[in-house]
């Protein structure tokens, strides 16, 4: 039984990474560490709980942490997990990075779309993206994982396998709509539910974080045009990728490398993703189409962001990292309704 | 490993519990049966399951079911699983269903409230009715469960430990909320979604089939006026009950007999029950308060009605059945959010 | 042309009057106070109303916003308008506040449910209770109207014409279910959009300070036992009451005093309300139900708490102060889809 | 008082048009067509409308609707104007259509994307498009107007002023999110409340019969890429549009021509619509940002997709073809909450 501890568990990342490893057959939640919680019972502080676990938060210590976890999840806002993993590291803990410190090869893009210096540029050279398919032997090795944002998950899965075909003087155009729990838990006006109940918007138009994180996982091979939106619903991301491919691509046939990869699902011939098919579970459904008018190719996907776009997507490395059964704890079908 | 049947398997809650079966350590569903797409891959019909299952639809044949699964769940619309049932008695099943044939001991209830006569008597007197906290012992060995039904589920469990103080002259005030997927798939212009979102109402006043249910099991010890109400979210039933007790009544205590029940959660005191914590779990969550103005006790429960308040519940009772783990496959949190 | 200021106009009465008022062919928002916003342009604050208002807020200051305008709304957080009320009666302004400072005739109730002592009760006397078909002859020459709650609203239409039907004895039961915007629009955990959408609560159990505002207008005839719920919609409530009358009761009589007022609208028999119907409407739904079999009556109800339930009522008796058609600016039906 | 007829009242596009009629200054509904609802009363149809209407559905008759009607509006499912409005003309009506039959002037365009030949193709010349920044002077005297579609409102508004600067010869991306009402009240599993609350999709990729309409009215400037999705909302559309322009572009300087218009509101630089300020309002709001990195133009609008996309449209057309004021019974603000 692999021992887990989690640092900043009650956000929603770190909620959705409890729930899973409460069904998890061989890791178990033993530690979680909460600047605002410590000293209180898990369940007291999120009744969803209640009965299932007897963990009490403590602070966070990260000699403490790693004498008695195998691994180490990091869930705690933007910019603050490059120091808290640094120290994880120091004490020797296997560590999984929810957030995004340690995405970006690159410190300068960090830097540039972060709006901060990274203190542990020392780190990222051992760090592991945690996208299974691209990264599978690494990640069986590796003391250091960070996993893919949200979006980016969205669009590198269609995207890759296609990368051979992609125009690299057209930005790729990707639109995505995301639910509100990819926001986070702290209030806001803006996702104060009148204010965001039956309304949509776009944000952040060329300046949001995952854009390099995008880009540096298609190898640069083009720009991304992305732009993020916001729906009244809580959970997943659909996502639309429109850019101009070579006269010989054959999207059914580049696919074929995700036919025995678990979580990944690429539909059926003029079939397109629903988020709903994918709710709560660990998958990404592709779909696709081509638009010979406009000479044009589509992708689509639908993933959970807070399942296989964030703690789903973190226990399948933990999964890989400890030879696990890659799937362990994750077969969960999409919840639909 | 249990092999599993289903019967009905396309409806919403016959998919729940394909989905609880994709994760169950000692469990597997092996067959399903479905008048409609009977010859298709059960992926193909429900893409929420592609990559978990290679059922293929089969017509319902009660012989051909009996001899590959050792439980067989029904699933199908109402005032069809008296026939299911008892052909499938008859062949030798352990039969669990989730539809309401099977759970009021009295056939002139039964008529009146379902407008049609019952057609299998004579399987009533073996029917388990299946709660477990109260059942649990003819559960391990009956051949036939009839799965209560959501309401009655979130009506029952905070009622029954305090009927002894009761009051039997006023009937006790039920009004529940449900999500839409109570409902069912069957499409229906009241639950087209520009007619239900941002919609609010009652229907069935005074004459719901759930009425005779919840006074059977609380033993006829006061009528129930039970008013069932519709609420824009797709999963999730509050149930809140009004009734005047009589002055010794000492909630908390009367509760403690929830104590080492593994899905239902009495609430500290002060603290009331929300869809949020048990939503896609299997748990009754129960909160209470005393108005000593009115003299009035109000009870609050909530429940997943797909899953504490069918799928899951029916689980819960093959589990019991079959000398498994009763929380087998069952452990899961309250996805909040 | 009356000339309308409003106190408070950033909150969610506050707008909803204000877009009612840009409709009206009789009244026009002239001055706007708000403490956050003074100096800045209406339209920049609130940009729904962009091209629609030339109205810069400006400070609280009760002599200038008396000499500029015929009516002043107070739309402030509660415990504020009884000052602020005092200041414009002194002023010699012609007042109604939406909100609930006024609108208890025992300040000795108030300080129970507003937690706070009075430090207007000199106005109490003179202040009419905006419910047009009950007070319409006082609303026609009164300085200082207080428009009543959302909730009490929803359950004193219903109630009050069989008042003479009700048990003593036994408290009418009222569960009521609101929107979130009931709520306002100060940030709430509670009420951040992933906590609150596809959730169900009750709160506030024999505590709401509407409770003494609904026993007072129903006569102090019986107690109620009300118990407020929320539910993942914007706008709308819905009411349902369970009593037990006598038996000479015949509601389709009883309501026939209902015939002739423009906004509260008797469904004919078997019918029951909806928010749908009343939504961004003036109107309140009722319809009802005898249960022979237990005895009771059950009325249910229905409106749209900005509107109807707020901001739509205080234009009614806006224009019933002053003189004007009682239905002018208010002829909306309900917003269905 | 201009009197008004509807032919196909009950969808949600006549619906719309009956609610804003109840409110217009100077227009009046007085007779409704419906083949379903013949001889009933509006008002038992559709609650709604209780007690503001006294309209009783007719069967249609092209001369009796002329005769009593000053303009008579169709609201009927696509397709099936072309016949109606063809009669109603040939009566002499003076019609605005709802529907798609008349947007396009290309009867192989519309035979293509509408899979039907054109019936009615002698009214094409004479009918007007009902966008008034555009097509003012000619809706002042037309006999027929074909109201925009909803898609190609939000984006020819955004769009139209900056086609000088538009590449030709690379696909403008347009990714709209609309919510459900637009797919109309026939009932459909995809809409069906569990099915879609929750989800999101793209839909009819590449060939939605939006295209030649918004490439007709962009003068053929360069092919669109328009790819519809949809959310769990009720109404509103958000368009976000991506497109190289060539340097010299100055979206602001390009957007003054709108100060004048009424409906359309240009956001101040750094701010983007959403779809809260326009609900249930006849505005489009527009939004831009230059992304100087990838050289593209990303404009984003909003429309409420029933009143400023379908109803009110058609009742800004209707004020300018009868002289009205262009504003009147339309001034709503955006429903915010």
């Amino acid at each position: 039984m692999i021992r887990v501890g989690i640092v900043g568990a009650t956000g929603y990342g770190g909620r959705e990474l409890i729930r899973l490893l409460a069904l998890h057959p061989d890791a178990k939640l033993v530690a979680a560490a909460s600047t605002s919680a410590a000293g209180e019972r898990l369940e007291s502080v999120m009744p969803a709980f209640r009965k299932l676990s007897d963990v009490v938060f403590e602070s966070f210590d990260a000699k403490a942490l790693t004498d008695k976890c195998d691994a180490v999840f990091i869930a705690v806002p933007g910019r603050e997990s490059m120091r808290i993993g640094a120290d994880l590291r120091e004490a020797g803990a296997r560590v999984l990075d929810l957030g995004g410190d340690f995405r970006l090869k690159d410190p300068t893009a960090f830097a540039k779309y972060y709006k901060t210096e990274h203190t542990a540029t020392h780190l990222l050279p051992e760090c592991v993206y945690g996208l299974p398919p691209f990264y599978r032997i690494k990640l069986k090795t590796t003391q250091l994982v960070s996993v893919p944002g949200c979006y980016p998950i969205s669009a590198i899965f269609p995207l890759r396998p296609l990368l051979d075909h992609v125009s690299t003087s057209i930005p790729i155009v990707i639109d995505s709509i995301s639910g509100i729990s990819g926001a986070g838990r702290t209030l806001n006006e803006a996702y104060h539910f009148p204010e965001m109940n039956e309304n949509l918007k776009a944000y952040k138009l060329g300046v949001h974080q995952h854009i390099p994180e995008i880009e540096q996982e298609i190898g640069h091979r083009a720009m991304v045009q992305f732009t993020p939106h916001v729906a009244p619903l809580t959970r997943g991301i659909l996502t639309t990728i429109t850019f101009r491919p070579d006269a010989a691509v054959d999207p059914a046939a580049a696919y074929r490398c995700y036919e025995a990869e678990p979580f990944v699902r690429v539909l059926p011939s003029g079939e397109l993703p629903e988020v709903k098919n994918v709710r709560a579970s660990n998958f990404c459904d592709i779909g696709w189409a081509m638009d010979e008018r406009t000479g044009n190719l589509l992708l689509v996907s639908a993933i959970d962001n807070l399942m296989g776009g964030t703690a789903g997507m973190g226990v399948q490395c933990l999964n890989i990292m400890f030879g696990l059964e890659e799937t362990a704890g994750l077969l969960y079908g999409g919840m639909a309704p």
